[in-house]
């Protein structure tokens, strides 16, 4: 039970875990994204990351304001599921010396990133009015709807590429 | 670069990575989902699982066609991000006594290994366009409809959990 700080036994411990869980992947990625702003080419897709490193702090912000709502204090538990995205990312980014593999990897890691986050939010939404802390839900819908618009972005990017590649 | 079975020069070794790693992935969700199916009480979601079970199975079998198309050896490589989502899983679930606790665990881990998957074969089938590989995008594409509707379905359960719990 090394991944768990303390037993779950409520919907609002597993709430809690999964807050603080999520409150550890947005600092990591926060970490990882200027590393990877500073490798990739494409200047959409750098654009895209520098605009998303400003959303991930504000994202961050609004996990504590969760926390404190909720009257627990901020707190990160390892996620290894993030860990493993960014690590194979900067495995390959490494590696890398074509700067079209690069950009590559580094939107594909960025799309994952954010599917990662997608499903872990809509999670806590539903459990926070399940909880009847709609107030919370709230908040955590912001964060949400900033994530969608970022895979969105993400995804046209990818498709520009594909079709350039295609003409 | 212990995540990675060999260095990645070009995209088409990114394109043999990422089949290897989602081909590991859906090896351990395999593996996963009949311990989670035992344990759950919700029987549509019972019953989801049950039918994603099968279909992964399915899933399992056109990545090895894709491998064959692409003239590569079918070869799973480790991938974390999926060993994350499910031993995060495993830990809570064998903590859990209440069964809603254990439901909703089941639920939310189930949705991001959906994620997971929708965003690595969305990435795959751009790679596979990209590389003129228009064959394997259709097989790839095949399963990305199947998690897709894999997704929305676990959805419609997690909303109806919250509408049970409103009224």
């Amino acid at each position: 039970m090394g991944l768990l700080s303390k037993p779950i036994k409520t919907l609002d411990d597993l709430f809690v875990h999964t807050l603080q869980d999520i409150y550890y992947a947005e600092q990591q990625i926060t970490k990882a994204l200027p590393k990877m702003i500073a490798k990739v080419q494409d200047p959409q897709l750098k654009q895209a990351l520098q605009s998303h490193l400003g959303e991930t702090k504000n994202q961050i912000t609004r996990l504590e304001q969760v926390f404190q709502m909720h009257g627990q204090p901020a707190k990160a538990v390892t996620c290894p599921a993030i860990d493993g995205i960014i690590d194979e990312a900067e495995a390959i980014m490494g590696d890398a010396s074509d700067h079209e593999v690069l950009d590559a990897a580094a939107l594909a890691a960025a799309q994952a990133v954010e599917h990662y986050e997608i499903t872990r939010y809509g999670t806590l939404i539903a459990w926070a009015k399940q909880l009847g802390r709609s107030d919370c839900a709230s908040v955590l819908n912001q964060t949400l709807g900033e994530e969608k618009a970022a895979d969105l972005k993400l995804t046209g990017i990818a498709e520009a590429r594909v079709n350039r590649v295609a003409v």
